[in-house]
């Protein structure tokens, strides 16, 4: 297995978590130099809070722990494509490489749309993977909705 | 005194507390119904955190306040126009109007760069209106470039 689909494999486990309380199930994951930083799911129900989505919850507990605005040289793992919010906070971040696993096409903004990442107006740019473990990411989510929809 | 400068004037002392901790000084205010709902100013450093701008601090406490992440009808008075991550997160909050002080040429993404409010992919969209005070506001922040420039 590829490193990149062992550390999706992490996300997933977080989205799993989202999925089990209701939230949309989206994961993610920040490793530094092989080791794991910061694990997190989408909360944004739980919380009720407009920001606390996967990738910012990560980024806030990663920067905790180092102490620092700066996460240079980290990766995030994620298993939907980040929306702009989540992109921007992304680069702000200066993380190094962001992989990820299902394509949002309406809304992501990493490679779907805006490209957020690579900005030429920005002070850091970051690369992008898209599709690692795309099926798993994008069976979860699909599996979620259509269990709302029944609910309904 | 039009109502956008009278919120602008928050914002900006808002903006000055940053200051005065040696931050960036931007601040910004969340309304509704002629009400302040959230006040709020960068602290990027103080909190070694990359998410934690004046508009993204002020969305989580008018969510807390609110108890719901929608921020349906509010509006935001910021004095910098917001970056991608907080553009995202405006829009994510289903903020109804940004009202911003100065121009960000380079890394703006409301009027200046992406126009990330009103893309139409997102499920809502964001009203905006820029240089409200934008000399108070963009003097500001000369002046604390320029004493850093000094300091160095």
């Amino acid at each position: 297995m590829k490193n990149s689909e062992k550390f999706m494999k992490k996300a997933l486990k977080q989205a799993i978590k989202a999925y089990d309380l209701g939230e949309v199930p989206i994961g993610a994951v920040i490793v530094k130099d092989g080791a794991i930083l910061a694990s997190a799911y989408n909360k944004r129900n739980a919380s009720n809070c407009a920001t606390k989505h996967a990738e910012i919850i990560a980024i806030e507990k990663a920067c905790k722990k180092v102490k620092d605005w700066r996460l240079e040289g980290a990766e995030m793992y994620v298993t939907l494509e980040p929306c702009p919010m989540c992109a921007g906070a992304i680069v702000n971040a200066r993380i190094k490489k962001v992989y990820f696993g299902a394509y949002e096409r309406k809304s992501g903004a990493v490679l779907s749309n805006h490209q957020l990442l690579f900005h030429g107006g920005l002070n850091h740019k970051t690369e992008a993977e898209g599709g690692v473990l795309e099926n798993e990411c994008s069976t979860l989510l699909k599996k979620f909705f259509e269990s709302k929809r029944k609910s309904e």
